[in-house]
């Protein structure tokens, strides 16, 4: 069972301003003001009917540059080893990611968002609506993230963001 | 690039009381008391650490009976034609699932949570922790989802779900 392997596909294309891997913010809200273009293959582009109706979605890029995993690591945001399930590092078994991005215009087949913390040129393998029914999650425990005050996650998810550069 | 490919691979098994396709809850939020059980292969135990800390995790199935995928369907909780990406419907280009779950407790490889949505049997690819700073997102429009109310949400959601029966 351990060996068994599922085969997935891209169904398009992050672009951002972000070119270099150490210099991404580590999560949407410490990218707040980063547009990016989600540009959706054609085959895939009556998918996004009513996709404009929302104001936020999810994205789950596959991190392609992903090379090595370790399954305790230093998260970004402090400095002490975690396991790697306990944190959104993107160095995992499957390298997929999960951004919850700002949802500006579609474009025919282009999405523009605003928050995004993927490396331009990242495959994308899905999309999905964030619904407060569904996501929006009160009174949780946020493990070791409730020990990182919020001043201090500012400073430590920008990582070394130049700001834009374009 | 279209044809690119990408494999992944289970990291555990995740098992449920729900056996037939049919009569799972649509989401975590409509099986609040359905429990499961999430099973991580050894070779991934040291991943775990701290995950216990948190109350919510994201598990993120690949849905393995997924046979055929259109890219406008007719979603749990609106009899109405809609986007694929506009909704969280299993049938998708990549089947990966997004299940918000409630984490019980942790017994050394075995995950005990709470609002599974998940078929018996379901391979795992990822666990990420829900963190708030990153993931509750204040003021969001929700599409078409905004005109399901909340009852009818309820009742729709549960799908032909019967209750547990093991």
């Amino acid at each position: 069972m351990e060996l068994e392997n599922f085969q997935l596909k891209p169904i398009g294309i992050i672009h951002s301003e972000h070119k270099v891997l150490d210099q991404i913010p580590a999560q949407p809200v410490f990218a707040k003001d980063c547009i990016g273009r989600v540009m959706i293959y054609r085959a895939y582009l009556d998918g996004l009917k009513d996709i404009e109706e929302f104001s936020h979605i999810y994205l789950l890029p596959f991190f392609h540059k992903v090379e090595s995993v370790n399954l305790t690591v230093k998260p970004y945001l402090q400095n002490a080893e975690k396991g790697l399930f306990a944190t959104r590092y993107p160095n995992r078994p499957n390298p997929i990611g999960l951004s919850i991005v700002e949802l500006i215009e579609r474009e025919d087949n282009i999405l523009h968002v605003k928050g995004i913390d993927i490396l331009d040129g990242t495959p994308l393998l899905d999309i999905k609506p964030y619904s407060a029914r569904f996501d929006k999650i009160e009174n949780t425990k946020n493990g070791w993230q409730d020990q990182v005050d919020e001043s201090k996650a500012n400073e430590l998810g920008l990582r070394n963001y130049k700001g834009k550069t374009e």
